[in-house]
């Protein structure tokens, strides 16, 4: 999988990038994950990359033009299956659309940053828009950083069998997962549910998913109410 | 503001808090933010931070003692409004989260890593459970990230008058603004809407606004569905 990352601050990608599940991705050579630098594409004698909007609004927007230059470039070294911008008017983005991304061979993501980029890009490039949620940041760089993760701990091989992602919550559908412990049993005065110290298997999975029940109904009205 | 982050993989965090608008807000003194590596607070002799679960499920979980030794010091030294942990079962976050959370004068952030985190830590001192999304990440650091993101550039003095967030998406309500466009007025045979290079400065507002009711009609439709 190659995932390439555009984006007017490169400098804010690479801690993320270079630790955790994305770097041991990498080292596995089971993800290429490229950065590109939208100023490395400005033909502009001074680099630039934004401008004023037209019709008068604050802020600046990201120009066409490195866009265009950084994509049809790459378009022509190999087929991307998908090219992702990243804004607030997209679709929500969920384990689905997670799960579909790390079956793609080569992705692009498109990180905005200050207002925005030209609406030309979006029309000309992109296949899907997604969001991160009902509220703002300052860029697309930890959405686009979010559903990397998201979509590359996916990717067969990436997670060893002990971290096997499947009774994560919202692995399976919308369910909550059981709240979890671990040693010393007391602490702090503070104890874990008897039936975990049990070794009674049968009757550990069942409070499981009773908590899981209880816990995947709370969130539900909290998330609903709204 | 002071923003305290505890977290098992302290080296993920930097790039993204030493760049951008996060960086700006600490230059210019309006908000510290001090990342707490949880093997710090470890006194086992191996620095052990994980233990296996209660109960045989797989995976790795985070142990209570270093965040208890961690979060009671940082107790004893100010009063925290907020200690925010951030899990798939939480609230999804939203605007007015971050409108909330920018108003707090000390906050403490929990990141989950590997299979999350001993709940007792949770039960004695968490006081809001933020939800990025309906999918799984391999740690609690990019929701953090973007929730602080989210609420430090609503800090008064962050952002400068030309980015004045007001009319971004979303802020006002669930409205998505209208498309953007910058110089060249022409590329590649794609021209900027004639309106907003007419200088009628009302035709130009009454087309963002029907833009703008088109957009946020098809987000909302996007995203119900579901």
């Amino acid at each position: 999988m190659r995932i390439d990352i555009i984006t007017a601050v490169p400098d804010s990608l690479y801690s993320i990038i270079n630790t955790s599940i994305l770097k041991r991705a990498q080292d596995k050579k089971l993800v290429e994950i490229v950065v590109h630098n939208l100023r490395d594409y400005s033909s502009n004698k001074h680099k630039q990359i934004d401008d004023k909007p037209f019709g008068g609004a604050a802020g600046m927007l990201l120009k066409p033009e490195p866009f265009f230059e950084c994509i049809e470039k790459m378009k022509l070294e190999r087929d991307y299956r998908k090219i992702i911008f990243t804004t607030p008017r997209g679709k929500l983005f969920n384990q689905s659309d997670a799960k579909e991304l790390s079956l793609c061979e080569n992705l692009i993501f498109i990180a905005g940053h200050y207002k925005g980029v030209d609406e030309r890009v979006i029309d000309r490039f992109v296949t899907d828009e997604y969001s991160i949620g009902n509220f703002v940041l300052s860029g697309g760089e930890l959405p686009v950083l979010s559903f990397i993760d998201a979509a590359v701990r996916l990717v067969p091989g990436v997670l060893n069998d002990s971290e096997s992602a499947l009774d994560d919550s919202l692995m399976d559908g919308e369910i909550i997962e059981a709240p979890n412990y671990t040693r010393p049993a007391e602490f702090k005065g503070m104890k874990v549910p008897q039936v975990l110290l049990s070794g009674h298997l049968k009757k550990i999975r069942k409070w499981q998913e009773e908590q899981s029940k209880i816990l995947t109904k709370k969130w539900k009205n909290i998330n609903t109410l709204e």
